[in-house]
C-alpha cells in the first residue's frame, strides 16, 4: 500500500471552485464608511480589477490560466499523504490522511495565492506589490510570487518580527523583495505613529496601513496591494488543495471522507482544503467540517457574527464575519498566524449556515500533538499546523472508542522549521493555556453595536 | 511535460549499490595505530557487527530490508525535478535534472543512511547512540531516526554552533535527542579541554573524541557511535538517490546523463548520486562525474592521497584517502559540512582511478548561483548544496558555448531554510573569497610523511 498519493502535473486542476456560488443564503456586501455597498471601482486603488471582478464573482468555476499552473508546478500537486505510522501508534480504526502544503519552497500553503496574486498584478500591467507580514510566512510567500513572475516586492513586517525573527526576513532578501520595519519612515502612518511611540515594536494593523497608504499614494497608478488571507479571491485560490486532495482520496479509494480538518486564522488554508468538500456536503454527503482555532483567539467559537472593519487602523470597507473586534489584541501565542480578530467571510457564511463546525483548542494540547506526530511520521509541523493535528488526533480516538473506521483528512498548512523557538518553549516548560475571558471578548465587541448589523438569515439545515 | 518526474513506494530500489565490487583495483585497507590493517573486531566497540560487516564487504548489491525500507517511505522516492525554469534563464540546450534530498523531515540526504544505521544498530541489540554534530545537520538526522525506531540518542554538538544556531538543537529536542554542547563535563575527552580551555569554542574532532569515548566506555554494552559520512556503509546506504534517479532519468526517456554533480565534503551525498553511475562508467558509459568542493578546503583538488586519521584527535584507524591534513582547520565558510580535512575513502579511490573529477570553487560564486537557482526555480538550498548549483549552472552555459544538448544531473542534497544567516552574510557583501595558500597545504600534511605511505595503483583508463 502506497502511503503517499501523489499527482501528475497534468492532474492538477485547471478550476478554482468558488464556494458563494452555493452557499444556500447570499453573502453580506462589504460595506464602505457611509454604510452602503462597496462597488468594484472603489476597490480599485487597492487592488487591480481583475482580481477585484473574483472577489465579487458568484460564478461557480473560475479557470486557472496556464500560466498560473506554471507557476504552481514548481511544488504542485502537493501529496496526499496517510498518517499509518500515527494511526498505529493511535491504535485507531480510523485512517488518517493529510495533504502536505510544507512542499511549497516558502514552506506553507500562502504561496497558492501569492503567485496567482503576482500574476493577476503582472497581467494587469502592475509593476509593485506592497503588503505586510507578521512572522513574515506571508511576506515571504509574496516575495517568492513576485520574483517568479517579475514584479517589485515591498514588506512592512512588524518591527518585533523583524528585530526578533530574521530568517523570514532574510528569505525575502533572497527572492529580491524589500521588507522594512513598521513603523516605518517611509510612510505617513509610519512617521505617525513613530512620533507619539519611537520604541513601539508595531502592529499588524500598523503595517497593513502602511502597505495600503504606499500603494494608492503612488501616483505612477502602478502599484497595488496583496493581502494573504480573508478576501474571497485569497479562499478561491487556495481551493486547489481541497481538488486535488478529492482526487487523490478517489485514487486511494475512498469514497469521501467523513471529517475534513484545518486550522483558522484569517480561513485560507482552511477554507482551501474543505470549500470543496462543504460542496459536496451542500449537495447531501455526510461531511463533519471543522475549523480549529486558538481558545486565546476563539473568533469562530465566542465572537458574534457582526460588521467589522478588518484591520486595527478601520480602514478597510466592513466585512460581515464572526469577530472579536478589531481592536483585539490577542496574546502572543507562537502560532502567529491564527492571531487574527475576524475571519474570513465566506467562511463565516459557511459557519452560520451550519455547514462548518469550529472548535478552539489550547495550545498545550497543540504542541503535544505535534511533538506526538513528529515523534510517529516524522515531521515538524509549524504551530498554527497543530493546531488541525490535535484536532485529527482528537478524532481518531473518538473513532476508536466508537469502534468506526472513519476517514479522517487535515490540511498540513506547513513546516515548523523557522518557528522552532515555540517548541524550544513548549520543551522548557515556558508556555501555558490561556482563556479568553468573557468580559474582554465583551469589552471589544461592544463598539460593533454602533456599526451596521449584520443581520443574516441562518438556514442551519445541515 | 511533467517537470517533476515521481516514483511510487512499490517503485523503490530494494537493494543498495556497492562500489567496492567494481573499482579496479581494490581498496587500500584501513591500518591501526601499528600500521597493521584493522580487523572487523577491533571495530566492535564502536559500531554493531552488521554495520562492521557492510563496511568491509566487497557484494556489489546488498538487499535492504522491508523494515528499512518502511521507514524511508516517509519521504523516499523523492521527486527527480527538471529546472526548466533555470534552463530557460540560461537560454542553454542543455537539461538540467536535479534530485531534490531536501524532502525529508530533517532536511538533507542524511536521514538515508541514519535511518538504516538506527535499525541495525536496534537489531544488534544496541539502545543508545552517540554522535558528533557540527552545525546539527548529521546530528538532527541521527536525532530523528532514533526517535522513529526507538533508540537513545546523544549528540555532542561543537559549542558555538551549540550557542550560535541554536534551531537544529531545538530539532533535535523534538525529536527526543539529548544534545548537549561539545567540550562538556560528560567525558575524560572534555574535561580534559576544558580544564586547559574552559572558553574554548569547541571543534569537530574534540566532539567526536566524546561521542566515541561515551559509546566505548558503556559497561552495560549497549551504547553505540554513529558517522554522517566517510565510511563505505555511509556511502552505500546513500546510493538508492542515485538508483533512484536512474529509473526517474528513464522515466524522462533520457538513455543516460552527460555529466553527473554533486558538492563532496565528507563524501556521502555525491556518492549517493553518483556511485551507480560510476558504475554504469566502468562498463563503458561516457559520463562525466564531478565532486565539487569548496576552494577553502580543496581536499580532492590539492591534498595528498596518503593515510591519514579521519579525526583531529588521531583516534580513528588511518584511512587512505585524499586530505589536507588531520590537523588542518579550514576558514569558516557557511558550507559547513564541506569543511572537513579528507574525504570518503571509497570516492578518493574512484579519484586516483580518473572514474571523477574533482573541481574547486570559490564560495561568492557558489552564493551567486544559489540566488540564480532560487529566482528561476524559487527553492533556496542549503550553502553545501550551492557549489553543485554553480557547476550545474557552468556546465549548462558550456553546453550553450557548443552548442550541445547535454542532460546534466546534480543533486540537491538539501535545503538552506536553517542556513539563511550565510545568505544574509553573502548580499550584506560580509563574504569574501579565500584560496588556501599551498604552505599551508604543505605545513598541515607534512606530518603525514611519518605514516604508512598509501601506495595505490592508479589505472588512469578513464
Amino acid at each position: 500500500m502506497e502511503t503517499k498519493i501523489l499527482l501528475n502535473e497534468s492532474e492538477m486542476p485547471r478550476q478554482w471552485y468558488n464556494l458563494a456560488a452555493d452557499l444556500p443564503t447570499p453573502m453580506l456586501p462589504p460595506l464602505g464608511p457611509d454604510g452602503k455597498p462597496v462597488s468594484p471601482d472603489m476597490l480599485a486603488p487597492v487592488f487591480p480589477m481583475n482580481l477585484i471582478e473574483q472577489e465579487v464573482s458568484t460564478d461557480r468555476w473560475i479557470d486557472i490560466p496556464d500560466e498560473i499552473l506554471g507557476l504552481l508546478r514548481r511544488w504542485r500537486p502537493s501529496p496526499l499523504k496517510r498518517a499509518v505510522n500515527l494511526e498505529k501508534y493511535l491504535d485507531t480504526p480510523a485512517k488518517i490522511y493529510f495533504k502536505d502544503e510544507s512542499v511549497s519552497p516558502p514552506g506553507s500553503h500562502k504561496p497558492n495565492t501569492s503567485v496567482a496574486q503576482a500574476w493577476y498584478n503582472k497581467q494587469f500591467g502592475i509593476e509593485r506589490l506592497t503588503t505586510e507580514t507578521g512572522a513574515g510566512q506571508w511576506g515571504s510567500a509574496l516575495a517568492f510570487a513576485c520574483k517568479l513572475v517579475g514584479l517589485e516586492c515591498k514588506v512592512f513586517m512588524v518591527r518585533i518580527s523583524f528585530d526578533q525573527k530574521p530568517f523570514r526576513k532574510h528569505m525575502m532578501s533572497v527572492w529580491g523583495a524589500n521588507c522594512v520595519a513598521s513603523p516605518s519612515t517611509e510612510t505617513n502612518a509610519g512617521r505617525t505613529v513613530l512620533e507619539k511611540m519611537p520604541d513601539t515594536p508595531g502592529s499588524l494593523g500598523i503595517a497593513i496601513s502602511e502597505a495600503i497608504e504606499q500603494a494608492v499614494t503612488d501616483k505612477t497608478g502602478k502599484t497595488r496591494y496583496a493581502l494573504g488571507s480573508v478576501l474571497n479571491h485569497v479562499m478561491l485560490h487556495q481551493t486547489i488543495i481541497g481538488l486535488e486532495a478529492k482526487k487523490q482520496l478517489e485514487i486511494a479509494g475512498v469514497d469521501k471522507p467523513d471529517v475534513v480538518i484545518g486550522c483558522a486564522g484569517g480561513g485560507s488554508n482552511f477554507a482551501g482544503l474543505s470549500f470543496p468538500f462543504v460542496n459536496d456536503k451542500i449537495a447531501g454527503a455526510d461531511i463533519e467540517v471543522i475549523a480549529v482555532e486558538p481558545e486565546s483567539c476563539p473568533t469562530l467559537t465566542r465572537g458574534p457574527f457582526a460588521y467589522d472593519f478588518g484591520d486595527t487602523a478601520c480602514t478597510t470597507p466592513l466585512m460581515a464575519m464572526y469577530t472579536l473586534g478589531h481592536a483585539f489584541v490577542p496574546p502572543p501565542i507562537h502560532a502567529g498566524g491564527l492571531r487574527y480578530h475576524g475571519m474570513a467571510p465566506l467562511v463565516c457564511q459557511a459557519v452560520v449556515e451550519g455547514l462548518i463546525n469550529p472548535r478552539a483548542y489550547h495550545q498545550l494540547k497543540c504542541y503535544e500533538s505535534a511533538i506526538t506526530f513528529a515523534s510517529t511520521e516524522g515531521m515538524i509541523c509549524a504551530p498554527e499546523t497543530s493546531h488541525a493535528v490535535a484536532c485529527a488526533i482528537d478524532e481518531a480516538l473518538k473513532a476508536k472508542e466508537e469502534g468506526k473506521e472513519k476517514v479522517i483528512l487535515f490540511n498540513y498548512s506547513g513546516h515548523g522549521l523557522m518557528d522552532l523557538t515555540g517548541y524550544d518553549a513548549y520543551m522548557s516548560g515556558k508556555l501555558s493555556d490561556y482563556s479568553l475571558p468573557q468580559d474582554k471578548i465583551e469589552e471589544f465587541t461592544a463598539p460593533l453595536q454602533d456599526l451596521p448589523p449584520a443581520e443574516q438569515h441562518k438556514t442551519g439545515k445541515w
